[in-house]
């Protein structure tokens, strides 16, 4: 009865190794998504809220905060990728190449790098290195994502598997492309609200970042739609009060817009999120839950030709209605800790000693 | 006790026939309101969406969301035409007459073209055409209105009844004046999210939207501020707890903003609302509520001298808490079936082949 | 286990008199930032609504609403100055000193003024005078604000005690700085919603501003981020549901700009909120609670040298959960009467007569 117009999304067959797909609605992000940016979480970092302070170091104004591009880019693939998907199972690679300010226009590309069907012939795991650019082509972003992807028939015909081989890490001589050379002299460290440079912290060290935030449906459902993401386990309880959960499930990328603001208190001065490494939402959220925050400095790096930034690689840890006092992560087991929702691998800049 | 200095609207003696009233607070339109129109609803139409996309074509910038305008022209009116309204009986004659861009700034004016005492002489309607004007006193927006408008006192004098006579649908030859000539061999159909243009559709083909979006307090609210609409019933929960519904109402306005937003789906290149014939509230809405769409091609017009563009008449339908697989409208009997919140008459703009 | 990197706060012990603090995070506003406030509150007043209305009275574009300055300010203080504090005690002395537009930057200090521990050896209270600073480094505003903050220990050594003098209100010369001269021959009373200039208010007039607005989480949460305060008390359910009301507390600045923003009936002209004189937050507001307001003119004065503007001192007092026919504010006792949460001293700012 109803016309065929509107978008079914993309089941596993339809993916091709190599396919390019060019995901629609391109989206020019201004000071006001800045200012939603800030309500939604609340993140301190002085580089990305204050003109003032950016402009000092180099920057010709402030740039957006690195998730905010990340959601944006990441929102234009979920039609084409993963509106048939059961599982988005993990990220790898995902680098921050160029600077994205207000007045910019992201688009956004995937391609396949990798297919393999499950052995149930029900579903697959697609492999995509997605894309986004700015208006001017420059890349500002890649990832790697994968996920579970619904077949449209069980038992049609499965093409060569094909698993892409993935960094463990970006290799800190990637990192830091999208941050301008900085004149660290003029970094206020009264004003960035943390006296620690990279030089202050060391692999091994745990930070318990303290605070908490609940989440409330308005506001993940607000973010999610901010970022043009179509996923509709976020939106619509009508079907998900029928469905596993009984409830909208958040959006993952809000628990790491939020672990990353809360991530401030103890790493005031980690302004840039230059890679994710990888990642996993270890466990759902929903409007209610309370996050906290921990991390775990993995990694210390200096990056080539570069003086006035040094990159640690930390462990993003982020946890629901339990405080992170006892910084809880896994299990004697090794199964992950009750609470814990977020694992997140990333590399994060810091000013280092002039 | 209280000084008088308050507004208690206007009743029904207070309106003339041929009155004009110039209605408070004129309003800048920003980057913000447009981040915060896509934060509430998710729309994802290119034009709207990027800079780029819209200047290809030959707008200068992305304009403005029509509803956007639209909720802002008409917010300013509720204070002097509706604090005292009963219902909202409908709209007619609705056109966008100019593109509006973030820096403009919109005041609105309302004339009374009509006035007709009810019978119960309690009560009565309200007839206004409402104009929208930016800061070069050029005409955004016009419509008409009709709202059943309470007596001060019962059986006071009336007025001589005037109806207006309002057209059943706008003319095809008023469509499409807030779209610039566009060069649509730039349109890029990729980036636009669908490749259906003008000529694909054809009246009966009915779409369903597949999508749904539960509506949330601090949502509705937020977005029903943001236009500066000073209705009661949408606010308050310590009256509305007495009312009739025991709950807040949801600004009819989101609604619309929700159905448009979701028919993105079907009618992805549909990116201009040029004209509302008509509409129907059905039924009110309430936080919790999930709004699902579907449309029906009633109509399809060239406009004249244009061969970018092309006008498709288009019923929209909202309904909420079903999905509209059945494409639910009315009831054998003719009355709107349960669960139709929302029948607008709407003028929609596509691109034509080239 | 945990690093000592996190912000614990300050505690009484931990202040001196006459010590300086820069605080945290400089802060860029913009039309983004004052399309949320618009979104949150509803404000209706012309002068910071419209860059039109603005620039034909001597304004180079509309200026942010008062109170967003104020929050902006004031957030960025809470870290080191009420992370630890158990009461907010008032305020004085707040004057609004330049306008500040979109795009400029906001920083703040604070200077000890006074310290005098209590009788108890566990709390002390601590005064401080906060100066809210623009990128041109010119003082926007500056406030005294003293809390009740806890110890770090029991029956350490107590500062000699120093109590400040404040002013019990600003005086009349020293109102007004942040308003340009004004050619008030181009206000327009249609388009400001009100035709009641400064000489239409007397002493003793008494206004109920009618409307109310029942407050949600997710509004008061993305308000208070937005300021990125980090008052605790605000987003954390987890803990709260533990403490002494079982939920979260409103930020008290949230009642004070809905009270402002409801102020508008009755007081629409009003358009600059120059000094607070003192206040007090009387009690806690929760989500669920539906604010009212209700004005009373405590004193008229001319400011020298200025025909534009004249200054109206005005109590605003802001009640929940019912509404303000009968004024409600003290009970014969002298007590606050039920329902009252904010009792505002301020010195507003309207148009002459020309």
């Amino acid at each position: 009865m109803a016309g065929t117009k509107t978008n079914a999304g993309n089941f596993f067959e339809d993916f091709t190794y190599g396919q390019v797909i060019h995901h629609a609605t391109p989206r020019t992000v201004t000071d006001g998504d800045v200012a939603l940016y800030t309500a939604l979480y609340g993140s301190r970092f002085a580089v990305q809220s204050a003109d003032t302070f950016a402009k000092a170091l180099g920057y010709p104004r402030a740039p957006l905060d690195d998730m905010l591009t990340f959601h944006v880019v990441f929102g234009k693939t979920t039609p084409d990728i993963s509106l048939n998907a059961i599982a988005n199972l993990g990220y790898a690679d995902c680098r921050f190449l160029k600077p994205v300010y207000p007045g910019d226009t992201l688009s956004s590309t995937s391609e396949v790098i990798g297919l393999k069907e499950n052995s149930n012939g029900e579903t697959g795991t697609v492999y995509v290195r997605s894309t986004g650019r700015n208006q001017h082509d420059e890349i500002v972003l890649e990832y790697c994502r994968w996920v579970m992807v619904r077949k449209r028939t069980k038992g049609s015909p499965a093409p060569e598997a094909v698993v892409p081989k993935l960094p463990e890490r970006v290799d800190p001589q990637d990192l830091g492309r999208a941050v301008p050379p900085l004149d660290i002299s003029k970094y206020d460290f009264a004003l960035s609200g943390s006296p620690h440079r990279w030089e202050d912290y060391e692999p091994g060290e745990k930070i318990d970042h303290v605070d908490g935030m609940t989440l409330e449906e308005a506001e993940h459902q607000t973010a999610t739609r901010l970022y043009q993401n179509t996923a509709k386990v976020h939106f619509n309880q009508h079907t998900e009060s029928k469905g596993r959960f009984g409830k909208r499930i958040v959006y993952g990328g809000v628990v790491i817009s939020l672990v990353r603001a809360l991530s401030y208190n103890g790493l005031g001065n980690a302004f840039h999120l230059a890679a994710i490494n990888g990642g996993r939402h270890v466990a759902p959220t929903f409007a209610g839950d309370t996050i906290y925050a921990w991390s775990e400095v993995l990694e210390k790096a200096e990056i080539p030709d570069r003086k006035d930034i040094g990159a640690l690689r930390v462990r993003l840890v982020g946890v629901k209605n339990q405080d992170c006092a006892s910084l809880p992560l896994k299990t004697p087991a090794g199964e992950y800790a009750e609470g814990v929702v977020l694992d997140l691998d990333t590399w994060l800049l810091l000013p280092r000693r002039v």
